[in-house]
């Protein structure tokens, strides 16, 4: 349905644009959302784009502008005259500005400077400081603050003022002197309190921060905890220096889930999409793994290997290899699945180990059994007639390696990502891949040496 | 750092009991944000919890409540008296007590509903009629409503009256005398206009609304496009029924990020915390799909027992079973999980298809040839001595099936998920596990084929 419709908005623009009727492309553009541009772009052309967009109202164009891919972006500023550049940096707020700037080649970036307001290049300059991961590196300047001795009325005036420029005012910042952050006044107090009540009578004064170098990972689950709209950030001394809104603590969780899946997929995290990512990078972010794991399986291959005696005994056990390795990998994905993410959203913790660990012997009993005794039948079903003298003997061998394999996937599944944890290392590099990796050795191990011992070998 | 600082709170917290220092408890108690109130029940009795819970003030009681596991709000109820339940029920979210219903027993319904005004009684029968992963299921009918006639200061009377008991104040919904939805204003924007301006100068009449039956992850989806902080939910003729915050959809986003991770590692996804869920659900939750993937590993077995004679004609082959079913699992699940992602996320769509198959094959030709050639090097260096007549025809056969895996693999990976898609089946469930299993057999295939070409047999 949706791809329908941006079809449709983009045709009429383009008829619009044909019969020149401006007054009617105005009211079309004032009704699409400005999330909504960057897909009815990508059906246009360049100079179409352009046209467009310098068809928006000032306040619209800005909005439009952060929502685009940098490609877009810097074709556009190529185009602006310094005039249009600076109308679009006065309006986009100041996070914005920085992450504009660290996506931009240096010739473009010089010119996006030169057009910010003085003031505020200074304070884009700082946050350029920050770390990448950093809580820093997420956060805006733009936010409302208070004095402890000003009363409601005050506060109103002083929101009223500066407010509109600010990214968020449902909160305010309750600083001293010094800008040290003491306490914060909802909206909601402020508009349900008597215009001369003083600030410090209404602050809430238990207020959670985050330091400027914390993880936006930290920042991103304190949100998710505490249910709040925006975080102040503060420095080593208590300074108020910013804050971080919802919004960008939403896109934080989106990527860190993105970034946790490819990692489980045995696969470096890429900042881009998945198109936008070439043919080189995207090799360059799986070959590592892929070779790493190859060259792991060789341990694998030396146990059949080293059992060669038993294929030659009954060759049809090697037909079992790969129910074997398959349904070990999957007992211990599903583990260390559970487990990495319960430790992501903070359900589980190192403390926990032996807990999990019983729970895990305990469900691989049940599941082991069970797949045994149907493989057992399928085996009987399967090879009862052709391999009659042998078949009591596979099934044996067959589903002891499978319950055998189910508990040691199990509780490998369970122990690594948390010993991980532990060693701060990214449990989800502990995921299905290299599970599933040490598990095929274990469980041909425990194949063969269990068919040794039944065949008597 | 955090697990100390709860267990020293918890400590402090059973002196002042003790000693009966009441004044300096309260104190203690203030300072705690409701969140973290559950971490600290975790290490006190249920005698303790009811003791401190007890001497909490009114609202903080419900926003701690909310909070809790609902084994324990089950068991803090029944020793609730009718005039504590209520004073619970009065201040919680009609959200929250519609939550609390769904997870209690019948005979607490009962006394729950008892106890909520009867005017709130009827809505929470509304709202208790949405399906369970509808948008009218999360959302909450407490939202400032206005007309469009008002001016901003009656607007702010409203606001004032009746904004402490909503949900969220910071966007006012604009409704007509049929209560149908014809804009929004936020508290922004009243703010910053003169008090005598009308209401229907300053809405956005450009709404973006979701109906009560949409799914909640579309809510989700359209909370992280558009930076909303609440959404509007409206009935078939458009009649504004409730509103979902982005606290609730923030929830929903992990959700369903959990349920992926747990679909994508074989499992059927399950309400609870991993500590929560039995070790009878854990088996159910995870048995049927390692059935179905470890009989569906019966065809792959098939193959290697077709192929007895190559076994028999080159044995070492054998020990190359791991690496080559293992090396195609991985190259899949890579490619499945990244379309997987971009599907979730929006990036992919069905009409990009040939666009991702032609990536992936130029990807699976890079990494495969890399693959074999590393592969070729590692068998010269293992076997070059012991297998001398062998190791030529064994590195051909390994190194151009790897290549060939990594180009099946990496393609069904990109398809298979993109036509779950299309055929409105999850594409979660086409992860790693399934392909790996679809690519096991297909590999063993290629492996046991080529080497009957090469081998001359």
């Amino acid at each position: 349905m949706e791809e329908r419709k941006e079809e449709d908005i983009v045709k009429d623009i383009l008829e619009l644009i044909q019969k020149k009727e401006m007054n009617k492309l105005h009211k079309v553009l004032e009704g699409i959302k400005s999330a909504d541009f960057p897909a009815i772009f990508e059906g246009l052309e360049h100079d179409q784009i352009i046209i467009i967009y310098r068809l928006l109202p000032k306040d619209k164009a800005a909005e439009v502008f952060v929502e685009l891919e940098p490609e877009l972006q810097e074709k556009l500023i190529n185009v602006f005259t310094d005039k249009e550049l600076k109308r679009v940096m006065d309006e986009i707020f100041m996070d914005d500005t920085v992450d504009l700037i660290e996506e931009m080649p240096s010739n473009v970036v010089k010119r996006i400077l030169k057009n910010i307001e003085p003031s505020n290049r200074k304070i884009v300059n700082e946050l350029l400081k920050f770390p990448e991961d950093s809580a820093g590196s997420i956060m805006t300047t733009e936010m409302v603050e208070l004095k402890r001795n000003m009363t409601v009325d005050e506060a109103f005036q002083i929101i009223k003022k500066t407010g509109i420029k600010k990214e968020t005012i449902y909160i305010c910042y309750v600083v001293d002197e010094f800008r040290k952050l003491i306490g914060t006044v909802s909206i909601k107090e402020l508009l349900i309190s008597e215009r001369d009540v003083l600030i410090k009578d209404i602050l809430e004064d238990n207020v959670i921060s985050i330091g400027t170098l914390d993880d936006k990972e930290d920042v991103a689950a304190k949100f998710s905890k505490y249910d709040f709209m925006a975080l102040p950030v503060v420095d080593k001394e208590n300074r108020l220096v910013g804050i971080v809104t919802i919004d960008d603590a939403m896109d934080v969780m989106q990527d860190e889930a993105t970034e946790d899946f490819e990692k489980m997929a045995a696969m470096q995290p890429t900042e881009d999409t998945y198109f936008k990512t070439s043919v080189f990078t995207h090799s360059k972010n799986r070959i590592m793994w892929l070779l790493v794991l190859m060259l792991s399986s060789t341990f694998t291959g030396m146990v059949i290997e080293k059992y060669q005696q038993v294929i030659s005994t009954i060759p049809l056990l090697v037909a079992f290899i790969p129910t074997i390795m398959g349904t070990g990998g999957n007992c211990g994905s599903q583990s260390s699945t559970l487990i990495i993410r319960g430790l992501a959203l903070g359900e589980i913790k190192f403390s926990d180990i032996f807990r999990a660990i019983w729970k895990e012997l305990r469900v691989a009993v049940v599941v082991g059994v069970i797949l045994a005794v149907v493989t057992a039948i399928r085996i009987f079903l399967q090879y009862g007639s052709s391999y009659e003298g042998q078949v009591v003997e596979i099934s044996i061998i067959v589903g002891l390696t499978l319950i055998l394999t189910a508990i040691v996937a199990k509780i490998m599944g369970c122990i690594l990502p948390m010993i991980a944890k532990k060693c701060k290392i990214d449990p989800a590099i502990m995921a299905a891949p290299l599970i599933t990796t040490i598990i095929d050795f274990s469980s041909n191990f425990v194949f063969f040496k269990i068919a040794t011992v039944i065949l008597g070998l």
